[in-house]
């Protein structure tokens, strides 16, 4: 298996592009990319393959044969090019594929991207798209969508596990304070300050952050998710190029290694699963990156997980062996995982408040990872050089998980 | 680069399913292809990975994430698994990312598979569905769909090259005929058995094959291409395992070695080409499987070539340099396409006859290169113990090519 480097990333800001399609979004985030290789890259030289990550462009934008159609965009027509779904986890997919094709020699360099173009629709429309990554069969006649699927693991979990949701808003706050530092991020902002401009608004007032997150202007989405327990509904784009490691130094000094890659998948209805508080697929996913990688959780210095809801960033850090079993509520509670914490996660303000333009969300985080292992991530940067990060990107009630861990080169 | 062997094959019949679903259509061509494996295969224990085409499940069942979907389906759950897509080339895609998956030492055996439940929807719907694999910004706004765009490639072929609508049936009649001998083909039967069960229906006569094909029961559908140059709408499900050459022998002594892999793409609107009877997607795609597999078009003894409608059959023969430029349609007349000629193409009957569920079409195509080299194609065998297969899947109007080469093995 050849040595597999990342050479280069770049996304838009998420948030609403309302005159922008899919197509102008991934142009946007490989002319950010492009910017961001060290030595220059010539797209129409270097780039042998594209793969293109999208949830669901049938129903976003009605428009199909998007891996093609992006490469006819990009300039780059002609070369090979196809889209790859896994719902929330479509450009993890692309990031695999490219992997595997970097890594099997075929290309040497190719580019994975992400995009979702979802403010198209309204919340009705939106929930209907993302409706189709339950089980139509099994799920949807029951009338359950996603946060409703979220907020029984929560439920489950604080039984479990003695937790409340009280418990839970110390990820909300945290990954608000996180965005809050990142320009990209859809809420640029503290939950104090969204407290304080709601306030001003509707002449009312707040005693501190918990009792705005108490109040009707944070209301019941699915008990017991409130509204900022969910992520945004989002536009935007992800790109990163992929490059063999034989030529990478021709594009950047300071490469990152793809040193593991796992996939998992569990069961799509969740009535097929034992332990709501789990998914093997996350387990599986993990284990085989770790395995690949040579390393153990406590090795790894940075994460971005997948926070669709604030209760799947608390599921994933356990599922990750990043805290025993029922010890990541705790985790988030003590600081663990905040910017200064022992294990940083989400410090771009993960999908809650950076935003989570699903097929885009998985390039998304690693892009977080380049910048922050390369020590350009600015007012969010962690202190103490990390060396070691990792993704996990779930698709699905984590029916689908896909995890990669990248390494600091050191040439 | 690993070498990677195709070690067992399977498929629906093609046609209408109205009591399966597409996770019901996987499931039987997986029976089917577990039944082709000669020494046997163990699903949970060998199958490392799944890789699902579909062009859109959206539309058609309002269902994503089925590549998780399906690996649960088919009792894998667990294991890596995705969806990709590219258009009508979609399980083609899903090969190239197993092949790849492979290749790169990351799983010693993967699945590949194609699906399409199309029958769903009525005529309107499946025009629909199928028309967002055009550009839906530059060309659906025109009113065009795909048979409109494959007759102005036969219009624009005919005035170059001289050819006529007539000339073309040659096509039709060999795909029908080569289909009369396929069990599994959706039409299976000769262009005279549909013409006579007509007449006896409709109390009139055709004297013979060219009077039925001139009549009013073979509409016009968009000038110059009538019905019966149109494939039909189909359900059904195509799988393939794939797996290292280095274990392959635990499942075959029969195997077929992957010798070359290509692809490539064009412009998805018509109107960025400057030639309608050629796609540099197919070049391109054509020319890396060649060099790959270091052949030439005139090593291939049998290939499958995408037939959505007839002329693509002879402009496919030409970019894949079957035959001259301006030459296919003469090879078609003079019998050369056809079983017994020098480049058999489309021995199973071809989109045209055998039925095109558009995501499972690539695999399909696969699985009659298996038959063919392995000397187990029944009535339809070429004669001459055929080495070289070669199948062309294209997406579109010929947006997206995937060319794969396979060999047989001499073990």
């Amino acid at each position: 298996m050849k040595s597999v480097d990342l050479i280069g990333v770049g996304m838009t800001k998420f948030g609403k592009h309302p005159d922008e399609t899919g197509r102008d979004l991934l142009v946007k985030a490989m002319e950010d990319a492009v910017s961001h290789v060290d030595k220059g890259i010539d797209i129409k030289k270097d780039i042998k393959a594209l793969f293109v990550g999208y949830f669901t462009p049938e129903l976003f934008e009605h428009q199909g044969h998007i891996g093609t159609l992006a490469a006819e965009w990009l300039g780059l027509s002609g070369i090979p090019a196809f889209r790859t779904e896994s719902a929330c986890a479509s450009s993890s997919a692309a990031l695999a594929t490219g992997y595997w094709a970097v890594a099997s020699g075929m290309y040497d360099l190719v580019m994975v991207s992400g995009v979702e173009k979802m403010t198209n629709l309204d919340t009705t429309g939106v929930t209907d798209a993302l409706s189709i990554a339950a089980d139509n069969v099994f799920e949807l006649p029951a009338g359950i969508t996603f946060p409703g699927l979220f907020a029984l693991m929560a439920q489950e979990y604080f039984e479990k596990y003695n937790g409340s949701w009280e418990d839970l808003q110390a990820v909300t706050l945290k990954n608000h304070y996180n965005g809050s530092l990142n320009p990209k991020a859809q809420f640029h902002a503290e939950i104090a300050s969204i407290a304080k401009k709601i306030a001003v608004k509707k002449g009312v007032t707040f005693k501190d952050d918990m009792d705005f997150l108490k109040s009707k202007y944070n209301p019941l989405v699915a008990y017991p998710l409130r509204l900022f327990d969910c992520s945004p509904i989002s536009d935007g784009a992800s790109v990163a190029f992929l490059a063999s490691s034989e030529i990478s130094n021709r594009f950047t000094d300071k490469p990152l290694h793809v040193k593991g890659v796992g996939l998992g998948t569990d069961t799509i209805a969740v009535s097929g699963r034992p332990d709501l508080t789990t998914s093997k697929g996350t387990v599986n996913a993990a284990n085989a990156a770790y395995k690949m990688a040579g390393v153990t959780p406590d090795d790894i210095d940075i994460a971005e997980v997948h926070d669709c809801f604030t209760i799947n960033e608390v599921i994933l850090s356990e599922d990750l062996g990043f805290f025993e079993r029922g010890k990541g509520l705790k985790g988030a509670m003590e600081g663990r995982t905040s910017l200064s914490g022992d294990k940083p996660l989400n410090t771009d303000g993960g999908l809650k408040s950076k935003g989570h333009p699903v097929g885009a969300t998985g390039i998304a985080m690693i892009h977080e990872i380049w910048l922050q292992l390369r020590g350009e991530a600015g007012e969010r940067q962690v202190k103490g050089s990390p060396k070691l990060g990792l993704t996990c990107n779930v698709g699905g009630s984590t029916a689908s998980s896909m995890v990669f861990i990248l390494e600091r080169g050191e040439k």
